[in-house]
């Protein structure tokens, strides 16, 4: 692998891959903290600062900011979750140092303007109101605020109405200086990219990053509740969500989890796809996914049809639950294997796929991982570990059902648990 | 430009861009027709063909076909639009074989067998569903039915409930027969590939395509007609599109139509982000778009917010329209051919991005344009140019609303089409 890591004296990482005959760049900041990270009275404010970052500094307007990358055909973006926000530009090779500017002055140098505070918080309350209107969003946001019931991790990013409105700037500033510090930050560039002019760049544009924070607290371990959530609105399809509790990122299951969900519901030669939409008709949309915290993880299967289906589609899910912890074909593995490799080589062929790889990699595990150790994370699971593992995610913990939609024809949350605990194979009665 | 471009004695164009160090390949297969070329009693069946293509040929049942191209890491995909629909693996190098064969197997040999259709058009009809229950989907399918009454080009791409129930095997055959034909039909791929390879693959694996079809009938030329589309909703969020007629591809404006979306609404620096979301926070979306068929276009302004905003939102915009058609400044058009360019670079780094670029020039204008040329066609963009475009498009066509949402403080249609007259700038009065 050609990546290069440098970690600064003061704790901040820099990680580059070079992309050999590219002329474009994808060079971002990652920021290990996200909605999570919030406090009492903060519900919000971490994508609410992510906003206020691109409102000036005391070096440049917004307009400012967004004329001088747009001025050479390169764009920014940001995005907050759960446990990151990035801070992310996508240039040609001749704008790095533009970039690396931009980005240390929106992150280290904003105004928190009132009056720019004003209006952009009026500007998230219609993201919400979007959000709202979006069943598919809807059910995912209450899925969360469900399987982790009254805690920071299953809270919408975005806030409430109430909450956002109520931040100053003062308190803005108060998250940003907890959460925005070198410790916690990794500069991650992919592409036409030389590493020690990144780095030299990076020392001194950042170098008004303090290393710490004295206030900043690990967020609360997350407890997984799981529980039941049902919107009726006046909608042509149900929107449903059924999942578990999965596994954390660091936790011996993670991977397996991963090949899990791909067999359950990862194509379109999956299990869900081919007995749901295919033999069956039921479904445009129906997948699985498995998503990793720190601490904890979410197993889901998404499904959205219209309501005179819904009495034949939640059995046939809680079928297959129980079928891949009954059996599962090694083809399978193979087959999950084989595009899970298929994805990594793909990643490195794109800046911006190989940025966020790497992104990822340094904010779980703290350094950038070869291909070949990620594929030997692999190489162990064998069709008795899904089987086993499907029993312990689907017979051993509360189910989360998330559904927003006409919902007269959906089981009570009784008979499905009753369901998943009388159908659960032997393997899980038995563990 | 390492393009390379061959066309087959029986009218089918390969063409390949060979992209050094890559180890995937982005391939696919692009059809000049699509749901504008239904005929009476077709609506929705360009859209059910492409989805019946996977249900199985004489040679793969469905299964077969997701199970062969995930076995290796793969994925294929399809969709059908307007006037095009393509169908696309994702491959590494080794498997380019496979993902002929496939695609000529599922484009040449397709069974649509009853059952399968019965079941497929039950899927479809939950997709409608889904379609219907998202304001944003909803707002866009009935801007294109508002601009273009009574037209096939204007008509939702899914076909109705009704329509798609309606439809046996042998519409579709006649369908796919009249329009899946080698002078229709465009292979392309980049990435790690080699052009005479993949020529003899073609050959061998399409040579069943018909050359043409005696059935085959050029679309009734479309007529904009502009119009008032108004459905209320009980949503947080009134989704809005103001719009009017566009340029064809070819049209001299074609280009500079382009230029002028991005000055109006086309990034963070554009003037409707600056005024509408950054001066007033009215917007979380705001942009501008420019579509072009082979005969017309569509202008469009797209943007969403809660229904107390929209008094003063309406207003706002109609105003962006007339300070366009009155004055460019020529670091807007700087900006908007710097973006122009490093999106034409970026794609070059992309095999999926790059095929379907190529695919589009094929299609567009039956040759792939090297980079330089597509610039030059840039550099003769003035302000003059913009503002007198800008009047012609804005002032000297019916406008065309759609708007989905609480919609009780709406403007009148007569009002907004009284503002736009009234406050048209001097050169449009005039020409």
């Amino acid at each position: 692998m050609s990546v290069e890591y440098t970690r600064l004296d003061s704790g901040l990482s820099v990680v580059t891959e070079s992309m050999a005959h590219l002329e474009s760049v994808a060079l971002g900041v990652w920021i290990k903290s996200g909605s999570r990270d919030e406090q009492s009275g903060e519900h919000g404010i971490a994508h609410l600062l992510e906003h206020m970052a691109f409102k000036g500094t005391h070096r440049r307007t917004a307009r400012q900011i967004a004329e001088e990358i747009e001025n050479v055909g390169g764009e920014v973006n940001a995005a907050t979750s759960v446990e990151t926000t990035s801070y992310y530009a996508r240039i040609l090779r001749d704008d790095v140092p533009l970039a690396v500017d931009m980005l240390a002055d929106i992150l280290t140098n904003s105004v928190l303007d009132e009056t720019e505070l004003t209006r952009e918080k009026h500007v998230i309350l219609q993201e919400i109101g979007a959000a709202m209107d979006t069943p598919d969003d809807v059910v995912f946001d209450k899925f969360s605020a469900t399987a982790f019931r009254d805690q920071t991790i299953g809270r919408p990013i975005l806030g409430t109405p109430d909450t956002v409105q109520s931040f100053t700037p003062e308190q803005i500033r108060h998250y940003l200086q907890r959460n925005y510090t070198a410790d916690k930050m990794i500069i991650v560039a992919a592409g036409a990219i030389e590493h020690d002019a990144l780095v030299r760049l990076v020392e001194e544009r950042f170098k008004d990053v303090p290393a710490t924070s004295d206030d900043a607290a690990a967020p609360t371990a997350a407890s997984y509740t799981g529980g039941d959530y049902r919107e009726k609105r006046d909608l042509m399809d149900v929107q449903l969500l059924i999942g578990f509790e999965g596994r954390a990122y660091h936790a011996r299951d993670f991977y397996a989890s991963q090949i899990l969900a791909n067999v359950l519901g990862g194509g379109m030669s999956s299990r869900l796809f081919q007995e749901v939409r295919e033999h069956r008709g039921l479904c445009y949309s129906v997948y699985a996914m498995h998503w990793g915290f720190s601490d904890t993880g979410i197993f889901g299967v998404h499904a959205a049809t219209g309501q005179e289906d819904i009495p034949e589609l939640v059995p046939v899910i809680l079928e297959e639950l129980r079928k891949v912890a009954d059996y599962v074909d090694p083809s399978e593995i193979e087959r999950a294997r084989a595009q899970f490799r298929a994805g990594l080589l793909m990643a490195h062929e794109s800046p911006a796929a190989r940025a966020s790889q790497i992104a990822r990699q340094m904010l779980l595990y703290g350094r950038p991982i070869p291909n070949e150790e990620l594929m030997d994370r692999l190489a162990n699971i064998t069709p008795q570990r899904l089987t086993d593992l499907s029993g312990r995610l689907f017979f051993n913990t509360p189910v989360t059902l998330s559904a927003v939609g006409p919902l007269d024809k959906l089981l009570p949350i009784a008979d499905i648990t009753a369901d998943l605990a009388g159908n659960q194979p032997r393997q899980a009665a038995a563990g």
